[in-house]
């Protein structure tokens, strides 16, 4: 007992001993090589790579991984949170809407900030938060209710809340927010609702606005003739996804989603820009340096809220700034991240919605005949779930799926404020589920879901041509987010609630722990004093393991 | 790859051998000396002293216990489900009503039985459900609708499926049933809605009804003269947790629940039997052969639902067959389980609401000044969660809480079929709430609740005297039941989430995990292909451990 409460108390004194050094700029910008035991923003850097440099959890003993403890959310529904973890604090979120502080080695809270959303808030697709950003002294967290929130990290105090976008129109908020330079960076949902999609940034101290992109141009502006009359005023295209940053550049990277209404393009002729686009903004004004877009005049609901990932190797002999981009429409791409040219595009699911891209990267698209099937369906081939680079095995990482959707029906639709603005509908096919665990690490098809039909499997895909260097297939599709570190283990999961850890390099599966619950989120890892842990939400609980021997 | 699934495939065809051999009522009988690897029972034997003569876990080795799997609730709130263990299969039931089939070494599901409770079902206190019998090739599940279910333990397909009490009038089941012989006995609750409460057993085979023994005697019946006039229709005595059972005698003893109105005891003058007492009924017949009541005239809500112990060592100097019995009205109690006599009665917690025993065990009613605390409070010196017996240590282990109310306020009301029959209401005051974790193995009071004030404790009694041996402070109060083990282990846990053994002879804790969530319901021991497991709901979520390197 006096042994653990000793330890308990010193833990808590060099904690809070270095609680009080401030989160600057700098440190996130150099987090990776700097400070690898913190994961100090979104993606674990601004880059994106969900890489880690941490290397003492390895493929020899990755089996010795012991579970430390396991945080339960306070309210039912798919955990997404990303934690953050600063100099032995964690911060994540969890339904609806708060924030905790705890101690990463045993789940102990700190302190817990309840926000109760507006009761008039609507999401689309679940009470989703995504966890916050830390810079300084503050923490930030958006809001279901569409408001941004600043947060004393020492004691989780409110110090400012300000109004990103209007609760009764349907905007809101399920991303993390972006921290750069002095200021916090977030991006609005409501894509469903018709809302006009923008990124806004605040100075980080005084919650005052210091710049707002709008993800779909006004009169006047370029782009704005790739819509018709007023269809802009509520053409979606939001932003619900965590950007990534290149301070070179100083440009910020977003995936803007689909355009509205979701289900009927022709009502909203043109290419609809810039929704299903990456947009590359100058972070100190918000100005656009470049656009792509993936899916034109989109009928299919591909956002492209795909998480940039940012990736400095040679292309083709030469050394190159790309962006790594394995798309909902099906494609994955490479881009050069300077200006936005097209240098790669290759499909990694099934797709029969365009016939390929022309030399621009532009689909050439192709109309199914009505009744008939379109590859990817609606859930995409890829979505929001964070990918993982690797500079080490020079892989790229993420989950796919197989799937198709075989009604649209397509109906003409009038705006009005807060409402849902959907034009349609849908049905999809995905794979049949099964009794949870059967099949992790299946290569052969199962039941009646052929090949033909498809289903899920995590790929490694080679930058340089497109094509996977290895599949881990899925029994179900999964929704998980990857993590890759320094010593070629790459932890991920599936629905079936397993969470486990891979040969990066071979996708071999070293390890396995059932945790009873789908995961989603990607895996995080971080160390305080001296041991490293990962972490991962399984359903509605976080579970922490460290190597047996090294912990508490 | 191919090892696994070749396990898989093996435990599977493991499993489903043994699967067909029938339940019978003398493997129950002699589960403990005969099966120690299967929990066929809700307490593991009929005699309920949830030992387990399993010795793979030790004080040695307990630190090596690993995570194998994590089964997640469908719904979401405070989980008791007791698994049953047969043969490589647990059965356990889940919110609302769901039976769940699986494989207890890797958490997959076999299959689910869904029953969707009547829309009108009350219950006082969340819609749980503690857990299933087994008995011949059938698996027996009340609902929070008042039924009973049969269910094909194979596949989950029901047999049968009888209505045990009115939904209408607010009867309910959450108790696991009891499999005694050829029949499924059950009890009802609804205390808080004015039911009159019953013990009732059905043949197992058709469901067809065998015998009912209303806890309340009707017109012309002994203890009809403890209820005034009509009050003995609707004077509650539920019974909602599941009793014990002494196969010499053939006597099947039940704890019953406090009499309605709750908090209005001046409306219900009497003794209101068998409110608050254990009552004794001959299995074949349910007729009544002793009682023991606890509490007359119950004013605080001191059901004496606790799990009957019945143990056979000496007392003072001569075998007897006793029945040990920690009582919500804060009075352990030894009796003779042959007819019911009172031999010790010592208060485990601050009591004041009497100021003693007689002779014959009766209290010795005391009557607070208006205002000032009656101790215990109406959560009662301890509650429903299952004790452990050992043996081995010959102590009595259980979680005891202390806790006062303050305001009563009685309220003549009448009674309406199918609505709550309180007759007033109450404040208590229990231990403050701190940080997820500190204070395990706290031994001195904090914060400004002092001893004087009270908290929660395991307590492991000397059935001689009814003094604890030694006693584990809680920082918080543990709704935790008890398993104990021939290895002198004793696993529990607590509010904080922390599951933890400790060692039976001394409670020096040997281990613990934190799990997030409230451990309510006990442990479960068990062991499947010579590896022993154990088992216990956090919260949400299942949890199995088996020591490292012996599991697949």
């Amino acid at each position: 007992m006096k042994l653990t409460s000793y330890l308990l108390v010193s833990c808590l004194l060099a904690s809070f001993g270095s609680y009080a050094s401030d989160v600057t700029f700098e440190r996130i910008d150099n987090a990776r090589s700097q400070e690898p035991h913190n994961w100090l923003t979104y993606n674990g850097s601004y880059l994106s790579q969900r890489h880690s440099p941490l290397d003492q959890i390895t493929p020899d003993n990755v089996a010795d991984l012991e579970l430390q403890w396991v945080l339960q959310n306070r309210v039912f529904g798919a955990w997404q949170s990303n934690p953050i973890v600063l100099d032995g604090i964690m911060y994540l979120t969890q339904r609806p809407n708060d924030v905790i502080a705890l101690d990463p080695m045993t789940g102990r809270v700190f302190w817990i900030y309840q926000h109760n959303p507006d009761a008039r808030y609507q999401v689309c697709c679940g009470a989703n938060n995504r966890g916050v950003a830390v810079l300084g002294d503050k923490v930030f967290t958006g809001t279901l209710d569409g408001r941004l929130l600043a947060l004393d990290r020492t004691n989780g105090e409110r110090i400012w809340d300000v109004e990103v976008g209007d609760v009764t129109r349907a905007y809101s908020i399920t991303m993390a927010p972006l921290a750069i330079k002095d200021k916090v960076l977030v991006g609005v949902g409501g894509g469903e609702f018709g809302i006009r999609g923008y990124v806004v940034a605040y100075d980080a101290d005084t919650g005052e606005e210091a710049w707002k992109f709008y993800t779909i141009p006004g009169p006047g502006e370029p782009g704005h003739d790739t819509w018709e009359g007023d269809d802009w005023k509520h053409g979606g295209a939001p932003v619900w996804i965590t950007g990534s940053f290149d301070a070179d550049l100083n440009l910020v990277y977003w995936g803007v989603g689909n355009p509205g209404p979701d289900w009927n393009a022709e009502q909203r002729p043109g290419d609809n820009l810039y929704s299903d686009s990456v947009i590359a903004l100058d972070v100190d004004t918000g100005e656009l340096k470049w656009h792509f877009q993936f899916t034109p005049n989109d009928p299919y609901d591909y956002d492209a809220v795909q998480v940039p990932v940012l990736v400095d190797r040679p292309w083709k002999g030469e050394d190159r700034k790309l962006m790594l981009w394995a798309n909902r429409n099906g494609y994955f791409y490479v881009l050069d991240r300077t200006n936005g040219e097209f240098l790669l595009g290759k499909p990694f699911v099934k797709v029969n919605w365009s016939s390929g891209l022309d030399e621009n990267g532009r689909p050439i698209v192709t109309t199914q005949p009505a009744g008939q099937p379109t590859w990817p369906g609606n859930q995409g081939g890829t979505n929001w779930y964070p990918p993982s680079y690797s500079p080490r095995t020079d892989l790229f990482y993420f989950h796919a799926w197989e799937n198709y959707a075989t009604i649209y029906a397509p109906l003409e639709q009038e705006y009005t404020p807060g409402e849902a603005f959907l034009g349609g509908g849908f049905t999809v096919k995905t794979p049949v589920h099964g009794a949870p665990g059967i099949g992790i690490g299946r290569t052969t098809p199962i039941n009646n879901w052929t090949s033909e039909v498809g289903y899920g499997s995590l790929k490694a895909l080679d930058p340089d041509t497109g094509d996977p260097a290895w599949t881990f297939d899925h029994f179900d599709v999964s929704d998980a987010g990857m993590l890759t570190t320094a010593t070629n283990l790459l932890f991920t999961g599936g629905r079936e609630g397993y969470f486990y850890a891979l040969d990066a390099e071979t996708g071999e599966m070293l390890w396995k722990a059932s945790l009873g619950g789908q995961i989603v989120m990607a895996p995080v890892t971080f160390a305080v004093d001296g041991v490293q842990y990962v972490t991962v939400i399984s359903g509605n609980a976080m579970s922490t393991f460290a190597l047996r021997g090294e912990s508490l």
